[in-house]
């Protein structure tokens, strides 16, 4: 994992380290937790760091065939280090082994490999070096140039932490993310949530069309935060017909505690899928959909830990109808946002390169995009068949490119790793002759455009 | 894009310049206007040959962020070129790119790079070779070797332009299309239809028996105009059970103008397709099937410029049950004609490549086959998954080959494209030791076959 | 297909050579006659041992235009094998190609490439050294190395060629087949059925309840006799909600003789499969699930041949959720046993690579894992993607590795296909700097591990 790690070409390594490593970072979805921006966290240990929420290790530790205790349970941080040190071997091949070395190297200037005979020396080092100032959340966000990092925020949030840090070296924005306006499956939970939102939003809630209300207020005040994008979790799309007074009698079901049926939760996410996107287009937001997944899988796993502890996995649904019909819709009455589809198969990937090109329409280039590999497609070959897809069925050169989508400080080399698969990618092409050489002032720009110029145009943050 | 283009060992070099390259084209499948090569149709311009109704070009265009004026709208052709031009090196990874520097240098000699900065050059280049007589319609298939193309017809065409044209140098037959036969979703397109057949058929058609007396006449009149394929566009396979006095009712409905069931849909179109399998198996044409795209999509450009604008994409559908079923109808009476399948998703290529193996048998070598990539597919990484697939699950030896499925009299290229990568991807396998040298007389045989003898000796023209 | 066949890199040269070609043979799913290992049988000629039953070959004579004569019917050996090499050059970049080759040099020692000119001799020199002893059943499986192989056996099957040869150099498990006990769908088969089972077990079965017990008996004495191991074949996944009086009365029904409804059809199934896995889980067994073909899809060859004769072919459905659910079920009350999912379509690989994590748990290392490359992805391009699919999303060090899946005594050379295939990715991951060299004596345990050492600490044979 040297200077030239990934770039199998001299091409490839020219144009990474001459146009793209030193750009800087637009992460435009992630998961990071605003508070600990504001209040410039510090970490009391790299176990907290790394394993503190990472599905994806725990996983491979349960994979691996480590045992709870020491991956969510009462070991101590050394332990759990430990198990993660001694797993890491393991993981050859999986991007977890990547990620892991470059984040040594690229944070804590470490350039050992880690495993059980490391693991104690490693373990100090970070632990030591995180005692330094600059190791701080801001100071990780500095260290790694990061520009604009967007957040993931519920409508109800009062955005405090947001409004808190309007001068940061890096721009933190929040990001609208009303799932749990949309989650009418459990009427208890719901209730509850609406309740919420009312405060929020400083109104009261009694009909669907307050529920609109409510959502344009805490939509107009996002926007006044620096917000530019939506971002929507969905298994699969929704686009009913519906009427504003069956949707608003399934709103009055629900909050009277009953159970919606299957048929009017599909129809009263339809009705708010689409209200959603009105108001994105409206002020020219970008609306994110990230879809497919199957969520909490292990029950028994589920009750003891709760979501969002490794337990979700890729679902396989037939999209394609739902789907266009939703960009449609939108479309139809001259309201479809800019907007990025992630799916989380990549069984899809043609069908999706494919959807875009069903609605893209000047005068922005690339407006409908395919999101860069998502999830578990955020690896080498998941990006590079998402890139290939992408630039056979539509146009690379337009794409927004990377993002992080994560929950920890220590992500950023993500986007290393993603500018040196594209560079090597087009740096292949370029030497196989598919590409051709007289371009390369071309080629330069598109791999400076695909690292950060595309999305910096397209956000306009 | 040089003489070697695509062709990454010595051996592939050698296998395309000595085996492939010169062999004349069989184009069983396009969408040329045989009125066009009657008439032996002149270009006014590059923009009339290359834009006026490219649908891929006009995607690509939308996808840069071009506005509508430029692409189908009232732009001049110079302006509409000029944004072309510009797209162009956007377009790098996209076939596109490939296919319109290979259409300018192997038809107008030109070997420069279009972008911004040569537009007006090419332009002006190009227009002037248009008005040599060599770059007439019938001149350009010329140039190209071309020995047949089969367009693509309905069965209440005349085909008279087929039959003033049969001493040309490249034989010109038309192809058996009946999904206007089966569209009976429309009650109204549908009579009109039903009514021009009637006339072209010279018989009344009052029942679904006539309608099957009046298909069979022009399949017959078909045939002695050269004919010996049909081709079948459809989103998914039909394979109910049904009575022909329930189809006979169904038509009846639709002809008093009464809309059908979506059952009542898939009776009828099941009904029909095995119809014109039987007629097919009759005469030993080949019957081929292109399925699964989502068509219209986007309803507002729908209505703005009708089909086949650009505004189609890949559907997801799990079509392996019905397809089966159908096949395994026409096998159990003894008429499954030679059959080829085109799935749109590449997704499906493996169900395909298998599908066919069911329903082999000998004496026709590769009776079912897998067609080459289409639409979407009918790029590099489209062409070598439908190539692997096939050589894995069935044999590769004998597939039929490359099509266009083009509308211009440019794509021809699209064979020199087809026949660069089937040898590199052979030659490749040579030099990694996966094909044996010692077999090279057959493995050149391989080439020659795939390239054209395959298609010569399987459709018998 | 010489000693580095398919090893592009010196570094996959050595892994293969030194640590993975001379490890044993744990063949833990194959479709051995083991009546033919207990008499240890001697094969008459070439034919009998090729092309007496070898679906994948006959598809290929199929696909290749040879009439059935020649395939399935009363040709003589001599003529069905000519037909066979001269179908053998049509079969390049087919499995088979390599295959034919690999089993003729390491078996038969003969370097030869089979074709028209070579058949005589080839045939005559195998047929000559099919005489020797060592050529017999048992002598081929240890010619090969061969520790361990699981053959695949009916619950009323009563195992006395398992219990007559326990003392052979190669160990000969039963493994548990339950798939006619779920077969519910042809009352008249069913009840046959039953009374097979009802006598092997000795005892009546007269109640669902009958039914489990006479199970559970086989399921004990199976595991007496060495079984470890159960195998599933099915289409899709079940996993409705049941009663156990429900069941009864579908039980009840279908012995009656009456035909169950599809929605009955699935609920017995549904408590079937979670009764076996319950079985499985309690004497800590591996249950294996392949699933996802389409069977018989050719009506009147099935009626001439019958099932396994080369018409199946590979289904698309979409099994994630019942998939789930069905584990789920299991794991929440504890009775989730060690687990492999073998899926028909590749276009699934990433949804099943997902699916293990849901459920992986310590302390057994892969405890759910991902089937190996399975009867159309049993190829070179097949085993790739499912190790590369399985690397990215899991962990492919803890890789249970290759089974045959065959019912050939030749087929034993698809393991060091496998090998090769495997450390060839490997090597080719360090020498492109993805995998780090100072780790070596990892990586080279790694290669033994899936190669023999992980199949053996899994099963406990």
């Amino acid at each position: 994992m040297d200077t030239d790690f990934l770039l199998q070409t001299e091409t490839a390594q020219k144009l990474f380290h001459e146009q793209a490593e030193h750009l800087p970072i637009i992460d435009y979805h992630c998961h990071l937790n605003p508070q600990e921006i504001a209040e410039d966290h510090r970490f009391s240990s790299i176990t907290e760091l790394w394993l503190g929420g990472d599905h994806y290790k725990w996983r491979a530790l349960r994979s691996n065939g480590v045992e709870e205790k020491y991956i969510t349970g009462d070991a101590s941080d050394w332990e759990k280090f430990q198990k993660w040190a001694e797993t890491m071997p393991y993981c050859m091949r999986n991007p977890l082994y990547h990620w892991t070395h470059l984040e040594l190297r690229t944070a804590f200037g470490i350039n050992k490999l880690l495993n059980a005979s490391t693991a104690r020396e490693i373990y100090e080092e970070c632990n030591e070096k995180l005692k330094l100032p600059e190791f701080s959340a801001r100071g990780l966000m500095q260290h790694y140039n990061v520009e604009v990092v967007c957040t993931t925020d519920d409508p109800a949030d009062t955005l405090e932490h947001h409004i808190a840090m309007r001068d940061l070296f890096t721009k933190v924005l929040p990001t609208w993310r009303p799932d749990k306006a949309m989650a009418i499956d459990n009427p208890t939970v719901y209730r509850s949530y609406i309740g919420k939102l009312s405060q929020t939003a400083d109104m009261d809630i009694r009909s669907y069309t307050d529920l609109l209300d409510a959502l344009q207020k805490r939509h107009d005040f996002f926007g006044s935060v620096g917000c530019r994008l939506s971002d929507h979790g969905v298994n699969e799309f929704y686009a009913d017909n519906f009427t504003e007074a069956e949707v608003n009698s399934i709103f009055l079901k629900v909050m009277d505690g009953k159970q919606p049926t299957a048929e009017e939760v599909s129809k009263f996410r339809s009705a708010l899928m689409l209200e959603g996107g009105r108001m994105d287009a409206r002020v020219g937001w970008t609306q994110q959909f990230h879809y497919g997944p199957m969520r909490n899988n292990n029950t028994r796993m589920f009750r003891q830990l709760g979501p969002d502890t490794g337990y979700d996995s890729i679902g396989t649904w037939n999209t394609s109808e739902c789907l266009s019909r939703f960009l449609d819709k939108l479309d139809s009455e001259g309201n479809l946002a800019k907007t990025i589809l992630y799916p989380i198969n990549p069984a899809d990937n043609e069908m999706i390169a494919t959807m875009i090109g069903n609605f893209q329409e000047g005068p922005v280039p690339g407006k409908i995009q395919f999101g860069s590999g998502w999830w578990f497609n955020d690896q080498l070959d998941g990006m590079e068949r998402q890139m290939n897809a992408l630039s056979v069925l539509g146009l690379l050169s337009r794409f927004v490119g990377m993002l992080t989508d994560s929950r920890s400080f220590l992500s950023y080399p993500r986007h290393e790793y993603f500018r040196r698969c594209m560079c090597n990618l087009i740096g292949q092409d370029v030497e196989d002759g598919k590409l051709p050489v007289e371009e390369m002032p071309f080629i330069e720009q598109m791999v400076r455009d695909i690292s950060y110029y595309n999305a910096k145009r397209y956000f306009k943050f």
